[in-house]
């Protein structure tokens, strides 16, 4: 089951070649990351209140046909794997329901002191089911 | 006395029109900021450490060229003004010698609480002399 | 008569201080002022494929509250002024109910060579009657 | 052979969690990109000018260690592969001479239409030798 998420790219996402830059999409991963997460009752700030970083370990993304300005699209993200450590999402960006863009982002929780903590049992229970 | 500050324009930091964005004037301004306050011995992070936020209050910015991807700009700062609680500093932004930009931004400091503070008396005196 | 534009404030558009960087506001601006261009069928991909270039000539905006991330904001837009080459949009925006900033941004229209042009007189027309 | 690249991180490329967004990466390392480029005789202006659209296809990226603001980083940039079509860029990030990011980027050309095109012969041979 995959999280649906709608966005409309912005005017200054575009760089002189007149295509979205490659680094926005990232901006729109994390957006369809977050309220998927919120969704299953996670909610960044509140991580963050209990002294968690959430960074992003790996991510590769293919970018398979060229996005505009003032675009709507869809994102579709869905848990694709979950470790102790890890949780891994996967994502695909929809334009005119035309495929544009796949990507997996990986993540882990670091402490106070970037240290890589194990997820909370009640955090992988959530996402394993996903 | 003017603090210079160089950087050269950034190819993302353009949009389809061709032309540097103009949100990024403002983290060109933010960088020759951060820069003159660290050539006084006022270190954002340590600032950030004493549990201050330094926020801008207000920002003016005429544009009077366009400034295009991978140029070479020098950014002149000064101290404008100084009161208790505000501090005002004025840019100049050149490419090739000539003026493109000019710009001002007034700053406070806020404590923990988001509540406007006075300045530090060694902060005032340093940069009243500016 | 003003134009109501809503958007969710996004984590990457935070800094380290917490607060929304100022910077995006600027995008913010943007945003809403597309929009608002666009409902009075003034829509930036035309006017660029006309060859316009639609630069922001002088902004100046007032920070009078701090945003913080994942908030939904409402921007309210209007005409301020309208000469033969300028124009002049205000906004303001809300958070909560709350006016949290205030600008204004002036525009002109350049032709391909960057020179400054006569704005159309349907566009004047339009937005001298908002 | 690699390409050496240095840059100061930026306060406005951070997010609320204190440490250079994901994002902020993709843009040093297209800084890093197009001055190895352009030590080659590539300058991406010129490109342009001949009509290329020059789009990230690919991209993967190892978030080893965060970084933070204000770091002054070094980015070696090689050439990995290239192959009629594809040209494909490796990238390491070092702070304090730590390994703090390695990255992959595959690159195509696009003609005016967005389709791929065939890389010119005498970009192809200065690549292959790199």
């Amino acid at each position: 089951m995959s999280y649906t998420f709608e966005l409309t790219t912005r005017y200054s996402d575009t760089a002189q070649d007149k295509i979205i830059h490659h680094s926005s999409y990232i901006v729109y991963l994390e957006e369809a990351r977050l309220a998927y997460m919120q969704s299953k009752n996670f909610f960044i700030h509140e991580l963050e209140a209990k002294g968690y970083t959430v960074p992003v370990v790996n991510l590769s993304i293919n970018y398979i046909k060229p996005l505009l300005s003032l675009q709507n699209i869809v994102i579709q993200v869905k848990t694709l794997n979950i470790t102790k450590v890890r949780f891994t999402f996967s994502y695909q960006i929809f334009c005119n329901q035309i495929l544009v863009t796949e990507a997996i982002s990986e993540h882990c929780l670091l402490d106070e002191k970037f240290k890589p903590m194990r997820l909370p049992l009640e955090f992988r229970n959530i996402f394993l089911q996903c």
